[in-house]
């Protein structure tokens, strides 16, 4: 039933099933096996029970042929994904010499020796491959069985990557090409983030971009940060380069539809799209921060190399506050409340005076779930912008959400102002 | 093989299998199914594929009697769990008199008719009992088979979790007590957040706590916020009483021995701790950041009602910022470094006095990847706490990490070190 293109991953881990921690490595290996062409059609997860990983194994050689198993390789009791491997199989555990000096060899630059569990870390089923950790001490491994390649990673994200990487991708690519079957196209996923939009806008935009017969599929998913917009190509047989370029031509479809909304491809952030523009053209910045209490400038400074355009930011919780770092005449505050549009733009003209910047942004607002008014709602937030031309811009939001979701919607506000205005599209 | 007791979750969706969104649902339904002392031992995630949602159906009854199923019941096409309940269990969909009406109600009181794909969702198989959602449009239902409980809700978790409360969860109490079988003790997951301990170190406090005949785990997990012990019970029959305190014996056994390192217990964050003790104090507070860059401020501010004692915040990313917005002298910057013990206690003094506050807190660092030197490498923290007494409380930190984890302790250290001055047991 199982197709040579169909993979399964299983994650083991108790604290995966019930703790608080979720399963971020199967994100990765859905993506990289993609790249082969070879679909994720199942994600398992299983507690430390040898025997559930064992059925697991059963359930999973029934519905794919590539499965990938993270987690369980540790030295503890817990760790048992290598009985479970050679119990699932039929196999015996045995120490593997090559498995042995390897991690011998990682704790020996670490000044230390093995100890008693990590020696059971050597044991792998007979007839299995043993796969080299370039970067912890867990070994991993692979064999096949019932058709099955069963390869078993260990579950800390940067030992498991790097294993894919140098041991196990290669590995799939040369079993793909030797196996004298027609190549797939990569399973591909291309990414487009738009703020500003509503999530049926951003349909009505694409709409009759996909016609049905495409092998895309067309994946909307919105947030407090914006819709964000996925092409993904389904993994079909190369027919001669005739899909070749699809993926292309509707990404420039997907760009031009969503124009000046779109403000992101891929993993790119809003703060790293803002930090080039200001970079690019030589400008600084500073921020004056209400209701987002700092979010901004912690988004702002995520960047590498930040401190080159970002000087400082004034985080005034307090009206006073508001006064004494920005020069906000009380009187303004008195007369249209903290939360309004001539204060945004004060606070804005404040901050860019006071730091000495090219451009100073702004917000206030009211966050919640206390402080609002019949008139100025939870929700309401101001944001402006100073350039020094004497003609502020100011933007009214009234967001929905809760506190961290209004402070992240406010945030992505602003920051969106400013990229519109870098790149000469602000409204005024 | 299935214990009445033992559950799957089946997450149902594209999105979950290849896109950038990893399932939430399956941690909240194993609390809450724990609670009852059904453990979830398989989890599942399955794309929008009929026959493979019918693939996860056969398998997960045959290894478990509780199954619960999120989303695909939405009234797109994609959405086809409904049919595949109906094909695995060889059952007919019927449009449900009960399912239309609710979400024929719902619609109503947003002022909308059901369009014809929401006229889908009343579709139900046949002896199906219809699940009411009393957030969302689209009803769900369960249905027994082979001896499992099949349940199937809506994947938007606000829709998922009010129908586990409201209807999933009353009747799975009501099968428990009218099964005559003897009830279980629920599998209870404790949580203690700790901060300045190694892995290990929390380990070694620990030793000797847990005797391997109790039933109970003992998990760590380390993060950039600090190392979280679990206490997690197995869920047994009800010895009379027998275990009945354990968990309470543990928990203050993990309470005293982990003292002033334990900052929090279970969904508790340090931003609430401090607020708290601000609060009960009638104490103000300003910050001073320059690595962490509005991290402290926000994390700060996410707390409602937050606004009651942070008064403000200064973001000095520059030198000059420094001396502009907290007086720190510039010749104090030139001798000692912006990086320095001497630096951040002018910062904290700067930012207290300035903002009139009871108590300034301060950082100082370099977050990488760029900026070290040999004397002064990435990773070097320093934080200050002013309080006016004249002695200023800094603290030096040689954080590893890239720059987010560098963000992420420093703001932790910082709030740890407010903490423990509140509690009145910071380091003079």
């Amino acid at each position: 039933m199982a197709s040579p293109f169909d993979a399964e991953t299983i994650a083991i881990g108790t604290e995966l099933l019930i703790g608080g921690r979720s399963d971020s490595n199967s994100l990765f290996l859905a993506d990289e096996l993609g790249m082969l062409g070879i679909a994720v059609r199942f994600k398992s997860v299983v507690g430390d029970e040898r025997q559930d990983i064992v059925t697991a194994i059963h359930t999973a050689v029934k519905r794919a042929r590539v499965i990938v198993m993270t987690g369980g390789l540790g030295p503890t009791v817990d760790d048992c994904t290598r009985e479970a491997v050679a119990s699932a199989t039929g196999r015996r555990l045995a120490r593997r010499k090559e498995a042995l000096e390897g991690l011998t060899a990682r704790l020996a630059q670490w000044g230390r020796q093995p100890s008693k569990g990590q020696v059971r870390q050597a044991l792998i089923p007979s007839g299995a491959t043993v796969l080299k950790n370039p970067v912890g001490s867990a070994p991993g491994f692979f064999l096949t069985w019932k058709k099955a390649l069963i390869i078993s990673l260990p579950g800390v994200p940067r030992e498991m990557e790097e294993m894919m990487r140098q041991e196990v991708l290669p590995l799939l690519r040369a079993a793909c090409a030797s196996s004298g079957r027609q190549p797939r196209t990569p399973i591909m996923r291309q990414v487009f983030h738009t703020f500003g939009l509503a999530e049926a806008d951003v349909d009505a935009k694409l709409q009759g971009l996909i016609s049905k017969r495409m092998p895309v599929d067309l994946g909307l998913l919105a947030s407090p940060m914006g819709v964000l917009v996925s092409l993904t190509t389904k993994g079909i047989r190369t027919a001669k380069g005739k899909n070749h370029d699809l993926s292309e031509i509707l990404a420039t479809g997907v760009r031009s539809r969503l124009n000046d909304w779109l403000f992101a491809e891929g993993r790119d952030t809003m703060e790293e799209v803002v930090g080039r523009e200001l970079t690019k053209r030589g400008l600084t910045l500073a921020v004056a921060e209400s209701c987002t209490g700092g979010l901004i400038g912690h988004r702002l400074t995520q960047v590498a190399g930040s401190s080159a355009y970002v000087d400082r930011g004034a985080i005034c919780y307090s009206n006073l506050a508001k006064t004494e770092m920005l020069g906000v005449p009380a009187g303004l505050i008195t007369r249209h409340g903290a939360v309004s549009r001539e204060v945004a733009a004060a606070m804005a003209y404040g901050i860019r005076e006071r730091a000495h910047v090219s451009v100073g942004l702004s917000v206030t607002g009211i966050a919640g779930p206390g402080g609002g008014t019949e008139t100025k709602p939870v929700g309401l937030v101001y944001i402006g912008l100073d350039d020094g031309t004497g003609r502020p811009i100011t933007q009214e939001f009234r967001f929905h959400g809760d506190r961290n979701v209004i402070k992240q919607r406010s945030s992505q506000a602003a920051l969106d102002l400013l990229r519109r205005w870098l790149l000469g599209k602000a409204p005024r």
